[in-house]
């Protein structure tokens, strides 16, 4: 099942649930209310799409989870995750605009697969993940890569405001033993991989997070990004598709 | 003013004045809905006080603010704040326990000023850091110093759990020009410097976050810790006091 969060005309943010073209409205948001629908139903080409959640506490990311990846950065794999955060206020949606800061002159895309939690979760076991998962979105870990090696520390390179596109629906029911993920700017293939590559799966991101942090309702976890992470500058669009999902696409000012 | 955030007998939050050994209750969440207070007076020995502020969107903390504690830490000063964020899941009040996680075995405690934010704000010019402040408060920065180490970065070392005291109360109108704070482990000083000697100044500090990230009311910024750092273990008593706010105190298990 496909949720979107989106308003009509500037109005309050809404759920639907995708059926071909159109959503059906929900009565309320689905993670707290459940899916009960009203009689409505609009046309997703007369709506603007939000993102499809906002995180109440966090969004905690993963470095370096895919081999390739961590040696095009000149490390090796991790024998455990890394952990970092992004603030909620670096939260945008589907077509929102990613506003490149004038700190940084090398802003680059990371394609990443989210877990959108469901439920409050601590010490989960690997085989109970899917107790904890709301279902799966798209994500591009914006990284102002020179700040990145400047600070050390990623938080500040990964922090900003609109750095972290989210979207465009979530799938409750994605399969991720086998999706290609993909990046494009301007719609040159950047990034091609696959999320069956991932050194840390997701049963094991989702114990190892929730060993250190209690989850949240409308928590994510950015899962790290495959190899060919790369620069894009004012003008360009930037597209993140997973398989199963959908494309995640904005423009970069 | 001295603001506190407290409960009694189990009951929702609240919000009161400290005046000598009682609490003015005000009606309703002061940065939210102003000063007003109600005819109830209530005992400060009558109520368990909570974490002043439960940020709503994140916590950020900035590291090697002083230059003796960059030092013992291996490293020089910084020429630019180096920041990290701590999630709110981290945040207890004073009273609470700090739990040792299992996966460390030497966490350490970090005596520091806190920033309360009240406003929305980017882009805070130095001169204006005042509009944006609500008031400040005390925080133990708690770290589990191996975990640090072992991982680089540092949000998963400062982010478990209970690793975020705060309290006892915000001052609104706190001085930071010239105050004395200190960290004691069941009584013996181990962490005593002066606000003064932060290498960034708090209006420095407020420029700095807000130029990468929107500031949110119920923000909080950690602004780093003196030379001194060190470990406590179970049963041992963590208080970290700055003078004209209070002493926050809080049992490791």
């Amino acid at each position: 099942m496909k949720i979107a969060r989106f308003s009509t005309e500037g109005g309050d943010p809404r759920f639907g649930i995708v059926d071909g073209t159109e959503l059906v409205v929900l009565a309320g948001d689905p993670m707290f209310q459940g899916f009960e629908t009203t009689e409505e139903r609009v046309s997703l080409g007369a709506v603007k799409l939000l993102a499809p959640v906002i995180p109440r506490s966090k969004v905690v990311c993963i470095g370096k989870n895919y081999t390739e990846h961590a040696r095009e950065m000149g490390g090796e794999a991790p024998d455990h995750p890394i952990i970092f955060l992004k603030p909620n206020t670096s939260v945008i949606g589907p077509g929102d605009t990613i506003v490149l800061p004038p700190d940084s002159n090398q802003v680059e895309h990371e394609a990443e697969l989210a877990i959108v939690i469901g439920s409050v979760a601590k010490n989960v076991r690997p085989e109970d993940y899917a107790d904890v998962v709301f279902g799966y979105t798209v994500a591009n870990d914006v990284t102002a890569r020179d700040i990145q090696k400047l600070d050390g520390q990623w938080t500040r390179a990964k922090g900003y405001d609109t750095f972290c596109p989210l979207g465009p629906i979530i799938e409750t029911e994605f399969d991720w033993s086998d999706a290609r993920i993909e990046a494009r700017v301007d719609g040159t293939v950047t990034q091609l991989g696959n999320i069956k590559d991932m050194i840390f799966s997701i049963p094991e991101i989702a114990a190892f997070v929730s060993r250190v942090f209690t989850l949240l309702p409308g928590d994510v976890i950015l899962t790290g990004t495959p190899a060919g992470v790369g620069p894009f500058v004012s003008g360009q669009t930037v597209e993140i598709s997973v398989d199963g999902i959908g494309t995640l696409s904005n423009l970069a000012r």
